[in-house]
């Protein structure tokens, strides 16, 4: 018989679940394996809430397992390495991302695309290789192997740091595979949310010209005069958005919904590139004739592997670059994760687990 | 008053042009303008016949003007040269391909992409500067600016050689744009007809494992036998198809009828790359997600500018490269429109203007 999640690993551990499809979070209690000679125990201090998240708690794409305890933008300090663990120490600031196993044979796992791999343990709501299940941040401590463990920089707040996990390397690490880094050049950001928000830093730090292109007029100031954006154009203006066709050179699409590519590639120039990073839950439109005539590309691009991960961490680390975030305690995350669902957030929240989680 | 189409010019020309929107071919008498100091006079000895024609004769994409003389897969022998022409003589072997003009000045002219110049002047059924209007290769004689005409290399014959003008480059222009070169690298062509019948040919030359992929059984054999494909994938047989999932680093889609991309991108490996170079009339269904988790990329294309295409006829040259034709009389031109309707050629039509072509 299946022991049950308290009993199933020697460590006592405690979070918040969701236990079914109304994805309401509750005060959990779970275990944690053993620290074996390749793994870092973390304690976890901060995690981001990320739209995964609330997609798997109301298991929105239909392969979530109850309970399970979300968070995959986790940051702490590690209090036990195993006996292998040569670059991590006691007391270090470290993250984990998105996965916290793969099978590190394939070619993927070879060629550090980790997140490609065929066989990949999810950071929660995964099987791992004992049999049991994966649970994330959301929750006091997390036991990982060394490999899928961060480095974070030194100078980077952990709260607003920890949206860089998962929102930060998924907008990097495209811009770095499609080659959308060239000084000087024009990159629009579709969509102004966690993703959005933290691309229109990157693109700034890559010495870029970057435009917010959004449905919604009230994120114009804040995209200019806060995030750093040279200029907003608003997707319902017909007459700005004539203005802008054929100006830019770039596109990340952050848009989760359902829209228009046609418009979108409209605003690109000769061999421009739009790369979508949101996951629309229906087929888009595809108009070839503006591929064709303009050789422009729509590149697809999921989180990168750990190496480029850490690269992304030093590169946050050298410009500076964290999340703005609205830092909650735990017992606030049904009430967060109902205004994610509204995109009511100044651009992530993120749980302050240190201070907020507590079984009493 | 307009002067009519064989009073506009000095010198007397003659071809066959479409009248209406019937697209049937009859003879037509017209001119051609004086050799200026930076034109060459061609004598036409072969031209292809490409879908474009087909679709420009029927007035398909609603801006035909009539009368038309198709034809911008030109093969023939320079009859006289302007003052400023050096790098033609009397009696060269020469090409002429999609277009005759473009605005030499903005950044596409300058970076020999004229083919994406916003202000070209097409080989026919397009505004020439002097207000008349372009006419094509099926027809006796041109003259066309220096700058727009090929060497054609010597060793290939000039009836199969005619196709690559646009069929040739057509798709060697993004094999080399999108990187999808690389020797060992498995490449699928998807349809067979006039551009993916080259492609294969281009894709073994650049060492490429080559699989045409169709929806024709019978079209299996002479994919491998005589064209030099390496595999053969019938679309519609399930259990094939699914064993070709992941095995492609490229595809070469030339299919212009509305069909699934969904399927295709199944095939595609991790950072596989797709091309559109066929042009349906409707959007397609672009499904997100395989992009995203395989980083793959959808790009398109249109043909090539001069210097790539002389590129690409010293490349055919070299490999000795042609295209699979079926030679025509002028007068069976109409028949073989009806044939291309139906994809019936194998596999592409040439007509043999020096032999055929005549006032009598």
């Amino acid at each position: 018989m299946a022991k049950s999640p308290e009993n199933e690993h020697p460590h006592k551990s405690f979070g918040w679940a969701a236990t079914d499809t109304s994805g309401i979070l509750s005060p959990f209690h779970f275990s944690r394996r053993e620290n074996g000679p390749d793994d870092v125990a973390i304690k976890i201090l901060f995690c981001g809430v990320c739209h995964s998240d609330l997609h798997t708690v109301k298991n929105d794409w239909g392969f979530t397992t109850y309970p399970v305890v979300p968070g995959h933008e986790i940051v702490g300090i590690v209090t036990k390495t195993g006996d292998n663990v040569k670059k991590f120490k006691v007391g270090d600031r470290v993250g984990v991302g998105v996965i916290v196993e793969s099978c590190k044979e394939c070619e993927c796992c070879q060629q550090d695309l980790e997140s490609y791999c065929p066989k990949p343990v999810f950071t929660y709501n995964s099987p791992y290789y004992d049999g049991t299940r994966t649970h994330g941040g959301y929750s006091d401590f997390v036991v990982v192997h060394q490999h899928y463990v961060l480095q974070f920089p030194e100078n980077l707040p952990l709260d607003a740091g920890a949206p860089l996990l998962c929102a930060g390397i998924t907008v990097y690490s495209p811009m770095i595979y499609y080659g959308m880094t060239e000084p000087g050049k024009h990159l629009g950001v579709a969509g102004l949310g966690g993703l959005g928000h933290v691309a229109i830093k990157f693109g700034k730090a890559f010495g870029l010209k970057v435009t917010v292109i959004s449905s919604s007029p009230n994120k114009e100031f804040e995209a200019i005069n806060k995030l750093g954006a040279d200029s907003f154009l608003l997707s319902t203006d017909p007459a700005k958005f004539k203005e802008a066709i054929g100006t830019l050179d770039y596109i990340i699409d952050t848009i989760s919904a359902v829209h228009s590519l046609n418009s979108l590639l409209a605003l690109l120039k000769l061999n421009g590139k739009l790369v979508t990073v949101g996951l629309p839950s229906k087929p888009l439109e595809l108009p070839v004739f503006p591929l064709v005539m303009g050789r422009k590309l729509i590149g697809g691009s999921n989180f990168g592997g750990l190496k480029e991960t850490q690269e992304m961490l030093d590169f946050c680390g050298k410009h500076n670059i964290t999340a703005d975030i609205e830092l909650i305690k735990i017992d606030q995350i049904n009430t967060a994760m109902e205004r994610l669902v509204k995109s009511d957030v100044k651009y992530r929240f993120v749980i302050d687990v240190g201070n907020s989680l507590s079984t009493s």
